[in-house]
């Protein structure tokens, strides 16, 4: 979705963008409409992919690819706008419990996924023609088409991440997290293509444990990114301590972490050249800075549309400023 | 759905209806209507199953489900009353042909058994707890839990049964007909004992050759049915030379049956003891005798619920008439 006058000079930037669920879609469509998407690959977390009712579900693809389709519901950042649930009312009706709130136009694209899938497509492969079929301009990449499973330790015991995440809403302590799958998984040849030809790469403001966390682990991929020599830039999904969405705050805390935007930033650092903060983190600067990183201080809240264009406008020209640096 | 009163003396009647889809579910429910639906199996076809999306779709069994559960969509006769088409709106932006009218609630049937077929329940299984779930207090019995798969033969070659009966409307010409995988499909043993307790067994207004022939088709099927001292009925589902719903009368024809009452009633002939016919048709009462059968002619066509009761008690009070004979 494209402001007026949005797409400058950044059109067609080879933009890789990390991401997980709602705060990464939110900057992807950001960067989408300040560069016009053709040069933006979105890689996307799939350890939070689950099934349900025999459905493959995928989350965060689905709300990268909701909200870059423009379908987004606004008032979750999930989900599908004025979207319906008879279907999950009548799979009520049969006695399964409703946990996860899959809308009606929302079962389509599972459905059709699974079907896909099952025919020998793979994740990557199914997204594309969804995506395309939406009218999706940038390319949505799932990190991986192999299946890697997010465990949440807590102190009643292992949850499956939906679990802790959806069904319990992450009112549980987190003392670990595993990757099920992890050392069989690869990142995609897209992926690893994305990156290689990357003039810039995000690391999005989401999750930097169970969202982004899984992206980097995979085998190669930290490597592959710290190689670039194009600039490396991540926003912060903390500000003024507190997670924008989601429970990254108490996560990050509870697993001894600094549940700051500096906390965040040493859990990057080595990784990208600069870090985006908000104003509200600004005191935080000079600890950040003194990680060897470039700080962008910001208004880093993504309220409504206007506020994506313009962040994503911010953090890439952030980015290609740095570009003397990283080389 | 019981009326006032309706339970009387048939009240637990062992009775076995044999039904496919729109005509047999009304039948159904008029049986279950005068007997309570204790004692009444409602053995359906399954050779018009298929697989859509990746789930797989029971339509007659779902027809007779949702009719028995009070769900059916008064209007059509299949499908759910009150319906929406989010999920199939939604599969058509993907770019999905939306010839299979699934609605939402519908799909929601379709999810949970395929989910639960996969997991290795049988159809018989399934169907059972999601019917139980629904409140409908008749037993469901799919005719058996292997593989059918009925194919029409048509001059401009074979179709699957949903291809021509959906998918191009009946339009047609039927010159033959096909039941893959009927050589290998056995009735369950559901379906046996309800056959062998049955006091009274009744052909449902369901087209003869593709909803009751691939029941009475089945390895066993027929010689349990003929052996059995119990009362056998049919219902025509001819009236005044025409099917009361589907293609029954084109494709009777065009396979070289009479397009009628009494040409139904030729093709049952030596199976059942009784044959109910419309008013329209009393003038086939003699011919339908010569081949030694009972008739009952009376109001054959069941437009509300409260006809369906009527033919239900009429079709049962003329089965329990017979039974001196039959024995």
């Amino acid at each position: 979705m494209p402001e007026e006058g949005g797409i400058t000079e950044f059109e067609g930037l080879r933009v890789v963008a990390v991401a997980g669920g709602v705060g990464g879609a939110k900057m992807a469509a950001g960067l989408e409409g300040v560069s016009g998407g053709e040069g933006l690959s979105v890689v996307v977390n799939t350890a939070d992919d689950f099934e349900l009712w025999g459905l493959h579900i995928s989350p965060d693809v689905d709300t990268v690819m909701y909200t870059l389709a423009g379908l987004a519901n606004p008032e979750t950042g999930w989900g599908i706008r004025s979207e319906t649930f008879a279907a999950l009312e009548m799979i009520s009706a049969y006695g399964e419990k409703p946990w996860f709130r899959l809308g009606d136009r929302d079962f389509a694209t599972h459905i059709l996924r699974t079907e896909r899938l099952r025919s020998g497509e793979s994740l990557t492969g199914v997204t594309a023609s969804l995506g395309a079929a939406l009218g999706v301009r940038s390319r949505v990449l799932p990190m991986t088409d192999a299946p890697v499973a997010t465990v949440i330790e807590t102190p009643e015991g292992k949850l499956n991440f939906q679990d802790y995440f959806v069904g319990r809403g992450q009112r549980d302590e987190v003392i670990g997290v595993e990757f099920l799958g992890m050392g069989e998984a690869r990142p995609t040849r897209e992926v690893l293509k994305a990156v290689r030809e990357a003039e810039a790469i995000v690391l999005c403001p989401s999750n930097p444990v169970v969202s982004v966390g899984p992206v980097l682990e995979l085998a190669g991929m930290r490597e592959a990114i710290s190689g670039l020599r194009a600039p490396k830039v991540a926003v912060s999904p903390i500000v003024g301590g507190r997670a924008l969405k989601g429970p990254a705050g108490k996560m990050l805390a509870s697993l001894g972490h600094e549940a700051s935007a500096a906390g965040v930033a040493r859990m990057y650092a080595g990784l990208v050249d600069g870090f985006v903060v908000d104003h509200a983190d600004a005191g935080g600067r000079r600890e950040i800075e003194s990680l060897g990183l470039e700080v962008l201080v910001t208004d880093a809240v993504m309220k409504d549309e206007g506020d994506r264009v313009r962040l994503g406008r911010e953090v890439l020209e952030f980015a290609v400023g740095l570009s003397g640096r990283a080389g």
